[in-house]
């Protein structure tokens, strides 16, 4: 697959008086690269939504490492650890730029679901999607 | 008119790295303030959204005078500058808690819309809170 | 222990396009109830600072079971589940504001670190502070 | 002068429930903007940092026109209005990927201080870096 890497500046507004990112921010984070993973690899948000389908979060985790910086382009690496047809499990490594530092490593879990936040078959509904998903799984991007 | 006056702690989260609350919060607290006047005055904001009503802002202006900080609770006093039938402005002050330090002056203009963001003449639709809103106007709360 | 347990108000710009608060933001409610639990026994945030120590977040995780929405009252519940002279773990159980709806269940761990991220022994800079910590570790509060 | 114009993604988090980017969220853009075009100029924030000044903000507005939604790019075009030694003026308009949506446009004023925010004569200090500046003012960039 042909992937191309996430990586986005730290802005000033991110900071808080600690003088490094707040730890909220990484969750954000994390939405915009795997948003852009998603995209990447066929699920464009948008074509969801007009399907009528949400991708919620069940649960994230994240373990702080080293604190990121205004000033400084974050680099974040996705992972899908597993896929199947109403779940997806992803793991993420945030590093700085040139990926000498890692500031966070971090865990999130989704499924798919109606405007009601019913479960949705996203396997039975978009199956030829959920093939390009499968072939993602425990796939190391870089 | 029995006003509760907000007032509101400020969040760790609510700081950037000069160590004061970011700028574009501000504009945040005008909207907890803004709903929670609204709500005082009888326009819950649920119940505009069940009548299928929004209020949207059409612009905002801070000053900013004296930064706030974390661990401090700031106070605003909201005023109705103008109100007709499908528009409203607002001022505000954003003080200190015990109203002795000026940290911001601001204003905000809005108006009514349906979920299409289509103009709602308000003043036809809720007659009744209209004439409690018109009440407001130019009036001091504290 | 006198606890008050935390409660607030859902904002409006804590929501998404999903029309429920958004999943980052209840990682910055956490902080919120747990600047709330340390001042209420005693770590006041600002003496803290005075004396040079900042708490940093070393990990989080949340998992979202129902969502919360714009016009409702959270309550958040927070338990220390470890405390020792560096380091401590909390458990928080956010609610609706009657606790009959669970809407997530959280923890966090944290440090005590100088101005240059340095961990500080905080139980021999403080142990007075300490001793009233120690003594709410694996205490339900309400 | 060799600008290179500012854009960057909508983010999911930065949705409301009415579907459309938080009126909020504009006022951190106009950062991102102003910070990536001080930096294009010469002035790089963390430069300044070093240098023990900041740039605060002394006033902000923005006119609503169309609201941005999730999955767009917007573009925003910055002007700087007025600057002097220790003062200056910017405003903006933000447009959709292709320009030919208008979603707001917007002014905000700064000062350069010190870490206490006393007034800095930024054209005493970086005589050079602000004969830059100067040559940008009412200059249209685009």
């Amino acid at each position: 697959m042909d992937y191309k890497i996430f990586k986005r500046a730290v802005n000033y507004y991110e900071t808080d008086k600690m003088q490094v990112v707040h730890h909220s921010n990484y969750i954000r984070f994390l939405e915009e690269c795997r948003m852009d993973f998603l995209k990447q690899i066929g699920f464009d948000y948008d074509l969801l939504e007009e399907a009528g389908i949400m991708i919620p979060v069940l649960s994230v985790s994240c373990n702080y490492r080293t604190p990121a910086r205004f000033g400084e382009v974050i680099t974040i690496v996705p992972k899908v650890e597993r896929f199947h047809g109403v779940k997806f499990d992803m793991s993420y490594k945030i590093y700085n730029e040139d990926m000498t530092v890692l500031h966070n490593d971090a865990t999130s879990s989704h499924c798919f679901v109606d405007f009601d936040f019913k479960p949705v078959r996203i396997d039975k509904l978009m199956p030829e999607l959920c093939e390009m998903f499968k072939e993602v799984v425990k796939i190391d991007l870089i």
